[in-house]
């Protein structure tokens, strides 16, 4: 029998792409879904992508709604998720794709997010490998309580963690660009997110260190071995519908090859299922991912620069949310850990 | 009465750009367009926007369909302007839009494109203040050989310049990434140029510094005052038309506090008629320089990554190419600078 | 000395793109701006792309701080300029981008927009030609009240008009389908206008009979002789930033050759600086209008369907909407009536 | 044990959607990938989207290399199927997604297309109901050699159909205007398929009756009861990656009521798996068929201009070629008719 699955925050980005990946899946069958506003719609009014679950009308996202499922699936604005998993049985398996439970230092959601520090639970990145070379996917069998990662810390993470883990960069000169679509920001209704804005045109926004990704970033790569990170992090919103490509360079440590740093990519990514790294030379699109759980990683070594660039791709609503939540929730549960996910992406 | 003017490789994105800005231009008048494959052709057929040019039939591109006139611009493939400009008097203004006279270093061309190295001309880029305070602008009066930078040269030069004259950062440690239009690429049937390919995608080239463009970035700072330059150069494409947003990170010097930054580019740019310094907290668009001449420019100082990051806007086709060898041409000619261009975008 | 101008909306995209145009007309000046609830903001902060007139702020949107100009144009949502202009001379040239005195009938008026009826003015399309051979451009010299057109109704009218006056063509079973830009829909924080919504999407809009554009149009084909007027009419949502591109068909009248419909527009626009009809065979595309006030025509019959299909091209904010107002206003006020336009478009 | 599965024509866009849909499917297994110029290169090359098919090598197009496999799908330019399915087996179940098998009529073949008739196989459209009731899925049933329909006209069939067979329109003089994608135009290096040509531009081709699908399409309604069909057609490429937005219409039969027009559809998609009728006053979206073998169908009745208007949403790749392909293929093999396919669409 399936388990049984609710998923808060339904009519978001976040939430139709975790409820896309449900439908497909053979092991969960999704019972209620929850909003704010639009508590009392058909999901379908929402999220008119998902014909197969237009028997489904939202309800209030209330702890009492949420009561009685297996899995609960947290797709809520920041700050939203604390008072509600309080009141959720210990049992139940609880993903958030929220801040709320990603950072372990109190002064660094403070700084960046502010309110109630409700307290890091495990990590949903099961692909990063700590310094002592424990993957963080074991850490989650068996979880109850799961934050999956931020889409942009997902992408970078991803790219860095091996070179840092194998000491072949500094950890404290990394610099990331990221080329991001805007579904990242979600339905909020703001001026800069209308498609005649943003339809040809490239912006940078949260320029400087004051995104709210840096301190998980930094907390991610130190887990991976680094002393101390310091990272020069930009994203730029760019018209496209869903993707992130992160551009990551670190100065190399001194006397390192190309041989050595590709040998630290695939000493970390050999047995992935999600995380693909290209031949020596390409470089990955964003196109091969969407929809797809994959990371796809393009490595090249600058010897003028004398820094490693480590191009990433990955789909920033399933690899960098949805799909993490849901690798996840496999790994809690002892399912397959691909179970309702692929690797294949809709392209072009 | 108007100079006369050619345009040599009038069928290209380039060509149409210099086209477009020709015929608004009140002193120029075109009166032959050339082209290789496409000669005999109307013009219209090439470049169906330029509605107002409809009378003109492309001819081939040789030094004979070039003389006779007081301008020629060239937009032709790397390689082909030197034999041509052997030809033509060395009283006629020439103004070439690709790299052959670009670079002053014979061993970085050989490195980088490869061929007979021509020399380089003056360099069509009015606004870079050189170490020593001369402006570009005043080494083109009187020219009649004009270089008209690389597109994204331009939006890294004017990134960077000021904040390594000022020696506010370290021109050794310089990181940019940029999103880049296609139209950079021109209109060469590769595959990946295809619209379905590139539409909904993001993706990275020219990784690692084999970018054709980094000695020229090289050459302008080394200009500006840099003793040395080390740069990781990183051009992403994405899904848009036109333009350029760069995205420049360079260590700041011990000591240097955000207002020391902003003074330098106050005082490189107060009085440009065509880059604009936005105000603390802002952050250009590609969309606001649409075919205009424009640069903006928005500084951030990220004090933990000890970092200042500039972020540059321009349309590749116009102040990056088109609107460049204009700019320059007026200079030149002795014609008020901002004859025939505008700082206004066509947004959205 | 110029004419001194104020806008009226200057906030939204029709606003902005008269003010981009006027900024470029050497025979206005701009001296007031207003916005409602965007009053006391600079007007650079909402019109990024409008650098040169950066020195402008917006004031609000009252009679009074319209007063005192030569010329001012109205960008108002539908319903706002009557009470406006109600407290301006009459000697105030006067053109109003909205729909309020753009209709004859007020039946019309009350079912398709409702509110108080305010009366038509003359009618800002210039190339529209009456049944009688009156150029619409004839009725508007010396003019002081301009309505100018809705934009798809300039892309039907402009199509179907010289069909319908040389009675090539039935006029009670039109059939027109337009793809068209959201930034016709301004900037209204709508979720459908988000950016992850539309782009990599096509959705229609308005279907069934009951967009507001509808009577325009049958009014326009009315004045070109049609007795009866019944027209299809579909708008689809595209992920471009600007243009319409309409298909209109209409039943071939039995007899006509594909020599007397092509007779019939060239008649019609061999003299029109602005309405070009392409060669046999070729069709427009929006691109190539972008940012000029060129409308694009061409021309196909269909033998087997019996209808004549027409595809026409405009830049929904140019010719579409500020570049008609402009153009009216240089009619009415006796200056060339290509001063401040261009026919080139900013392509790729 | 899963069927062995052959895909001829795997390096283009519809052999790329088999493939992901193929490597999703329950039942299939891909043994063989075959391409005429990439043969030799690994899938991957060509496909990267395609992670879970990296172990592939495209041999060459060949009858040899199609031979010993279950199922063979054909994904070739018009007119390469012919000879190569004359060498397979009878028992191969053969699904060819290009036209040479599409139309009965060989002068339709001879006008439209050319070459050698190679004649009508069974018709891959399983919704189509004919005019004596029965659906075409019916005959598909063990069938053996299947034709795919082309993209446009599935989603011209399933708007028109259903009003046809229950006789609620006329069928001399439809109109069709539909929103393509230029992924429906193949990889081929085209210059009006660059992206910097289709970018922020709509452009309509195939203008006047002379397109391909005219007359499977006229076909098709011919099937569901029309004597005689008479339809405009014209697709207009806008700037998305995938997707088809047909808006078509007809004209009423006197008397019809919106709500006969509702039930005649009704009547035909109720139970279908794939085809999904909109409520009252809602039209479908492109984005929301994206990867899914969904069709979605929005009506209007149009009482002033007395036409019906049907909107409807297609995946051009999915619904519109490879799961129209693989649905067939189900229901030929006995299989789930849904297998391997889904209703929801990858949106945003």
């Amino acid at each position: 029998m399936p388990y049984s699955v609710a998923v808060a925050g339904a009519s978001g980005y976040a939430g139709g792409e975790l409820l896309r990946l449900l439908a497909a899946h053979p092991d969960f069958e999704v019972r209620t879904v929850t909003a704010f506003q639009n508590a009392g719609q058909p999901l379908i009014a929402l999220q008119p992508q998902l014909r197969s679950l237009a028997h489904l009308t939202l309800v209030e996202t209330t702890p009492a709604n949420l009561l009685g499922h297996d899995v609960v699936f947290l797709a809520l604005p920041h700050g939203k998720s604390g008072a509600i998993t309080a009141e959720l049985p210990r049992e139940t398996l609880v993903v958030d794709c929220g801040a709320d439970h990603r950072l372990t230092d109190e002064t660094a959601w403070a700084r960046f997010y502010g309110g109630e520090f409700h307290g890091a639970w495990a990590y949903g990145l099961p692909e990063l490998v700590h310094s002592d070379g424990t993957r963080q996917r074991d850490l989650l069998v068996g979880e109850r309580r799961i934050a999956a990662p931020g889409c942009n810390v997902t992408a970078i993470t991803l790219a860095l963690a091996p070179a840092i883990r194998a000491g072949v960069v500094q950890s404290t000169d990394l610099v990331s660009v990221l080329a991001v679509a805007p579904s990242g920001a979600g339905k909020a209704l703001k001026p800069h997110l209308l498609a005649s804005e943003l339809m040809g045109s490239a912006s940078a926004y949260g320029v400087g260190g004051v995104h709210r990704h840096v301190p998980e970033i930094q907390q991610n790569l130190r887990v991976a071995g680094a002393a101390q990170v310091s990272i020069s992090f930009t994203p730029v919103l760019v018209p496209m519908s869903r993707g992130i490509l992160a551009t990551s360079t670190a100065t190399l440590e001194p006397g390192v090859s190309a041989g050595d740093v590709r040998a630290a990519y695939e000493a970390a990514y050999a047995n992935e299922p999600f995380v693909h790294l290209l031949p020596e030379g390409e470089f990955p699109r964003t196109a091969d991912t969407v929809g797809a759980n994959t990371a796809l990683i393009g490595l090249a070594v600058d010897s003028d620069a004398d820094r490693l660039v480590v191009v990433s791709a990955i789909d920033n609503l399933a690899k960098g949310t949805a799909g993490a939540a849901v690798q996840s929730a496999n790994i809690a549960l002892g399912l397959p850990e691909t179970a309702g996910l692929t690797v294949n992406g809709v392209a072009p």
